[in-house]
């Protein structure tokens, strides 16, 4: 039987109705080249619509558009202006090789860029030929300078509004194109009290980057109930995160656990008053316990998120507040459904013992990848998990970097996170090495806070009882530091080929 | 461009996945004519699932379905199990009179009827000849010795799932079908922080009737997010209320202000311990502000929502916890819209003056009534308001109970709230009645707390100087009490009868 509802689009035109008419006294602030700005949703609002008529003036409304910028309000006016006008905005990373920027580029197909200036040089070295805009005070002078649009068009729900690409660790990077309607579930799904629960007197420091995953799209969650949203800018260092958090009173921020690490050591070293700062939001990588201990300690929560790519970032969230429990990735949020397979695709039970692949799916979840079929089944993470009876996640290991030693699973994640809670080590990372014997053994790379020995770190994991014996690395090498991928987690391909030199 | 986002649809399975998965040991309290039942999420589920089973042997599965019932666990397995076979369940009034039970269960061809036991001689009154189930042990004894469905159907998202109809003051009730996909996204906003931000560890008890717009949807709410879900069932008393507040700890209630001042009456009279209730939401007509400073000044907030049976009840929200600032109807939810338009359709200003028909549209408003062409723009609710630059709406009355006297307007909605302000009044509706010089003249219908004369009134609301002279009614008459309508609202269409009646 047909419901009597009206066909309501959920797209981005319909958060920017509440931006501009229900929010307008709202505050944006923006760290940018050329300082720290700040203007209302009203201001924002106006700036979209010139936006938009420069974007049409320029013949590239509707079609797909890059940038390759960090998070700032210009960054944040184009999520707006590019999708209200049936076009794809294509947040490209800041920090890929020249060759990768070509790549991905020209698989999106995008009829121009729009790029900070201090990644020009980059984009140059790529053999791009390509319209390009830089957002500084040429791009203010060009938008505030056209006639702001009257109307937008009616752009379907689920139409492309923001692509980002994979920063894969392996192969080429893969591209996924979020639609209006799933940014406005995905979003709408954060604001909910027991996910982010962001309210309009909250001000939100967005530190993820916008080039990755739309910024997990708290910048539409923040500005569809009207917080004050706080966009750090270009290379943001601890200092720049402290003053903004003092200066704006941040309440909530959001970013990976490689950035926090940073930002705590200096809070502590110059004792800096953080006490607006409510909830931490922590994802991408498994945050050390150490770090979570830290921000506890200080009276603020840490939030726990797990998502990618495919997942449009947060996906499943731990509001936990025991420090033991809180490493767990957690529940999974409204709109967004989990289950764990066998190799064969069999169900496995969800009973916290049982290690399987996890599988997807939801109203933001990809069904493939650009210029792949779509499968639209369950999607498949490559992440190993347990799962208890509750849907809490715990994610083991990504299946590539289980290591499997005599016919038995040893997750790497377990052992990292194990290593680097031994007060004298900064960073650890796990890989598998080809054996005669067992098939493969761990090899753990360590980066020292102060001198600490092999021997010092394998006692200390047994003394944890934590793990079987053979679990423990009999090879542990140090380092000054560890490879990461352009999206600062781990790279693991990389640190393989390290061990690899290493030890041959 | 197309997104790579996959075609997941957002129905009542979706929130039923989360209500088994990942809330299965959540709570559900249910005040029956067999006492107080308590069953998890879990339990719940298995019976859904043998409901499912149930009606489809019956024959009854993708057919819409009546319930003419009171909130209990048994209706709230009625709201999952038929929009998941495909059907929709239609909420019959229990106050509809038999002609109206027969007229909309017509209207809706209901294929059967599932009731409580105290409305079965009403509907026997009906001339309606349909299949009906008992809401009692036998119906519990039928689904328990039904095996579990396995696998529901896929239904889209816009399918019918749950139906209402106007309990209309003028004309036949007319209906409204709420989508699978309308209540997906209600739910999910009413989670919102900035709105209802009921969350896990909440106790919600739902006081507004499940046969009335689906509860205001916020059983489905609760249960998307895991609270406890408290149904105070047939005809409860505030004593009925106050028990269940003090032995589910509920910390949030939702329904009617009439419902809470006889509430707060009686709990002000035996001095109760209502110290679990963190927020009250009230909604259906504006609330007293007497009664709203009861509850704030027991440190309980109160939460004012607007909405009707066309925007599946809860679609302004207004959380100022001013006493003056409350009464406000408040700021659109995500996934709604608001505006303001004069006679001809001509947008009008949000400047807090100009008053004008508020419009709106949204994921949860409905296009047209049953039977009816669809008209898919915006949706005349026939209130007249005022709006704010912040997008705050002010209901200023009906349009069709606007009084106008001498070519002005009058607000019967602020005159009323302005006499109940007096210490001795306990209620208040004003009509027009027809005047030769004037045109219209406003008539006021008083129950008096304790003895008052007509210019005891009359002086308080000049002294109020918030009205020009002219507003105020020249004839005020003393009544025991006001006729309401089966929603609990003032009957003005009987009340203008009444007092024509009395002056004639």
């Amino acid at each position: 039987m047909d419901s009597t509802i009206m066909d309501y689009q959920l797209n981005i035109r319909s958060i920017f109705w509440r931006v501009e008419k229900i929010h307008a006294d709202k505050e944006i602030v923006s760290r940018t080249h050329q300082g720290k700005i700040k203007y209302t949703y009203k201001e924002f609002a106006e700036r979209v619509r010139k936006l938009t008529t420069f974007l049409e003036n320029k013949g590239l409304g509707g079609k797909p558009i890059a940038s390759i910028a960090w998070n700032t309000h210009r960054h944040l006016e184009l999520y707006f202006a590019v999708p209200m006008l049936g076009g794809v905005l294509h947040t490209v990373n800041v920090r890929f090789h020249p060759n990768e920027m070509e790549y991905v580029i020209t698989q999106m197909g995008d009829s121009a860029v729009f790029l900070d200036e201090d990644v020009l040089d980059i984009f140059k070295e790529s053999k791009l030929n390509l319209q390009h805009y830089l957002l500084n005070q040429d791009y203010d002078r060009e938008v505030n300078s056209q006639l702001p649009i009257k109307d937008f068009p009616d752009v379907d729900e689920k139409s492309g509004a923001v692509s980002c690409f994979t920063s894969g660790t392996t192969g080429r990077p893969k591209g996924v194109i979020y639609s209006h309607r799933s940014i406005f579930v995905h979003s709408l799904s954060l604001l909910s009290a027991d996910v982010l629960g962001i309210s309009s007197s909250d001000s939100v420091m967005v530190v993820v980057p916008m080039f990755h995953i739309s910024g997990w799209d708290v910048p539409f969650s923040a500005l569809m109930t009207g917080s004050k949203l706080v966009l750090p800018g270009p290379r943001p260092k601890a200092e720049d995160l402290l003053q903004l958090i003092q200066e704006e009173k941040v309440s909530i921020a959001i970013g990976a656990p490689t950035v926090w690490i940073d930002f705590i050591n200096y809070v502590n070293k110059i004792k800096a008053d953080i006490s607006s700062l409510k909830s931490v939001v922590m994802g991408g990588s498994e945050p050390p316990k150490g770090l979570i201990k830290s921000f506890v300690d200080m009276g603020i929560k840490v939030y726990h998120a797990w998502g990618m790519t495919e997942t449009e970032a947060i996906a499943t969230i731990n509001k936990e507040n025991d420090i033991d429990k809180v490493t767990r990735q957690g529940y999974p949020i409204p709109g967004f459904e989990i289950d764990l397979r066998d190799p064969l695709g069999d169900r496995l039970p969800w009973d916290e013992k049982t290690i399987g692949e996890l599988v997807v799916r939801g109203a933001f979840v990809t069904a493939k990848y650009l210029g792949q079929e779509s499968k639209n089944s369950w999607l498949r993470t490559g992440d190993v998990a347990i799962i208890n009876s509750k849907g809490s996640v715990k994610v083991v290991d990504r299946i590539k970097d289980l290591i499997k030693s005599g016919g038995e699973w040893i997750s790497t994640v377990d052992l990292e996170n194990a290593i680097m809670s031994h007060p004298k080590v900064l960073e650890a990372v796990v890989v598998g090495v080809r054996d005669e014997k067992w098939g493969e053994r761990p090899v753990a790379l360590v980066v020292p806070k102060e001198k600490v020995s092999e021997d010092e770190i394998r006692d200390y994991l047994l003394s944890l009882n934590a793990f079987p014996k053979w679990w423990i690395p009999e090879k542990i090498i140090f380092v000054d530091s560890i490879p990461k991928t352009s999206t600062g987690k781990l790279d693991k391909k990389n640190v393989r080929d390290t061990v690899a030199k290493l030890i041959h």
